[in-house]
């Protein structure tokens, strides 16, 4: 019989307070210990903020440890809980997936306390964290191989009235973009579980690449990122303040979008892949997208890759070799309410 | 009896063509067909351009890409030879090292006929490439993990002669910065090798991360890295034109820097570091660097890294999780000749 999961802290303890959430070790990990910041003022919102569940994506996990040097000051009411990084073993990893067992743990919630270590720890946090909270803020990048826009993503929710204060509370975090998001891999997210105990789920995409400090990737990125969490956390009643559309390209302004999967722009041969466009690019039909360059014979000339239609540019792949009919670009519309 | 390394088409033909350099089959993996451009002209210089040497660094084969596409109209006279990706198997996978052998191809020079995949790259390489030209540039960025200046590189040379006309053509290239870097891990370097039959090699370290096309990484930075393969060839007297310095930061100009394993900034601990300078920075005794965020316990403060001496940031990592001890930022100062 393996321990259970457990909290060597009491959440509970009002005001703020730091432990551990211990991942009880199993057949093919010893057990891990994620550290867990909380901040309980009382009544008001219940939120829980999660980074590093994909190990290369680092801007999630700055963001809250930036959280949890303020927020004590800040926070004027309910409950905060913040784990900066739930997939330890990723990170150190640089990882999308978890290492031991391979696992994408955003795919395996609810987790199972028999599993591999990437599904105890997704049951160490269903069990002990998310029914303490009634809204959840995962903070997710794009992965280093691509850009986005600094934005909230949602997926269809049947729960009309969940998804309605979804989107409204995504918006309220005043990113450049709010996109609604409809794909069909959604089994075993966080988001999804979330979704199905009738709570709020909100993931933010950090605008992938990797966090330099030089121009927009970087410095001024994190501070996009952490404005959009503050506005978040003003919405949500938890911390005052007014809330303010960060400055993005020179602009302070959000908008929302949609996208599916005939929106993906796929490569038309195997070769490397150079983007021209730019995220939040406004697009009409045939505008350059991107070049893709084939390796094989220099003779072949390179074959540029087109918008289909007038769009917006949500993300784009970084330079680098794709197969053919590989995603290389995800374009958007204005959501049509 | 394996086959002999051997090239598909005669290199001596007068004017364009294309084939490929074929490496043979050997024991862990089969024949390697490399594409090769090759723009003979006569008299003049003999210049080999190599991109792809180390798999997640995608600039200099897309410049080298774009080279074939413009140097047919604009070479003048001698002989340029062009392979976009020495290292296809390391380009497909994104990785540094060759994803069979997991050998640095960077590190196996000259190589062997019945070694490893990567030694019978190398071999073909230095075997029926080497011999045909007077000058090597090798088109390297700085990998996806680090940002650093637009540059030459070169290493300390025993032949001052050679050192001194490999310092002045790099410097020719008109890239922000020039750099003299003394390191130890220089066996089997391709630099080393070309550099022992007493020819020039420049090797370009194109800005490390990864190419996006918006702001200072992207379209911007490649332009700057094929202004300044430009500014060579001009300087080699194999194309016409005015060499000028690109603007890198609202500046045109470049600096001779130095730097040896004593200016390597290191982690003060495990954890996530977050870079809060930019390369070219200038930076004075105790200015912040970039900060440590342990990630073992929540308690722990985060730890500033700054500036020994007065210095110039010449590469930083991104964000990501360091060892202790482990390299965060790479300082220079400028030469004394």
């Amino acid at each position: 019989m393996s321990e259970a999961p457990h909290l060597t802290f009491d959440l509970d303890t009002p005001g703020v307070s730091t432990g551990h959430l211990v991942v009880p070790k199993g057949a093919d990990f010893e057990a891990l210990s994620l550290p867990v910041f909380s901040c309980n003022r009382g009544d008001g919102a219940s939120l829980l903020i999660t980074g590093g569940n994909h190990g290369n994506e680092l801007q999630g996990p700055i963001v809250a440890r930036r959280l949890v040097e303020w927020l004590p000051e800040a926070q004027r009411c309910g409950r905060i809980i913040i784990v900066p990084e739930i997939n330890p073993l990723a990170v150190q990893a640089w990882t999308r997936n978890t290492p031991i067992d391979g696992k994408n743990l955003n795919r395996v919630f609810p987790g199972r306390s028999d599993g591999s270590v990437s599904e105890r720890i997704a049951d160490a946090i269903s069990r002990l964290l998310l029914p303490m909270v009634d809204t959840v803020l995962d903070l997710h990048s794009f992965g280093p191989t691509w850009d986005c826009a600094p934005s909230i993503i949602t997926h269809p929710i049947a729960d009309v009235d969940l998804m309605t204060k979804t989107v409204r509370i995504s918006e309220a975090f005043k990113l450049p973009v709010t996109l609604l998001w409809e794909h069909n891999d959604t089994a075993g997210m966080f988001d999804t579980w979330v979704h199905g105990q009738g709570k709020t789920f909100i993931c933010t995409e950090f605008g992938g690449g990797t966090v330099f400090c030089g121009g927009a990737v970087g410095a001024e990125a994190l501070a996009i990122y952490e404005a959009g969490v503050r506005n978040g956390l003003i919405a949500l009643g938890l911390i005052e303040g007014k809330a303010e559309y960060p400055t993005f390209r020179q602009h302070k302004s959000g908008q929302t979008l949609e996208t599916n999967p005939s929106d993906e722009l796929k490569s038309p041969a195997p070769g490397i892949f150079e983007p021209r466009c730019s995220v939040v690019d406004e697009v009409k039909q045939g505008d350059l997208i991107g070049i893709l360059h084939p390796m094989d014979s220099l003779s072949a000339d390179s074959i540029d890759i087109r918008a289909p239609t007038a769009s917006i540019v949500f993300a784009i792949r970084s330079a680098g070799y794709v197969q053919g009919n590989q995603e290389v670009a995800i374009l958007a519309r204005p959501l049509v309410h």
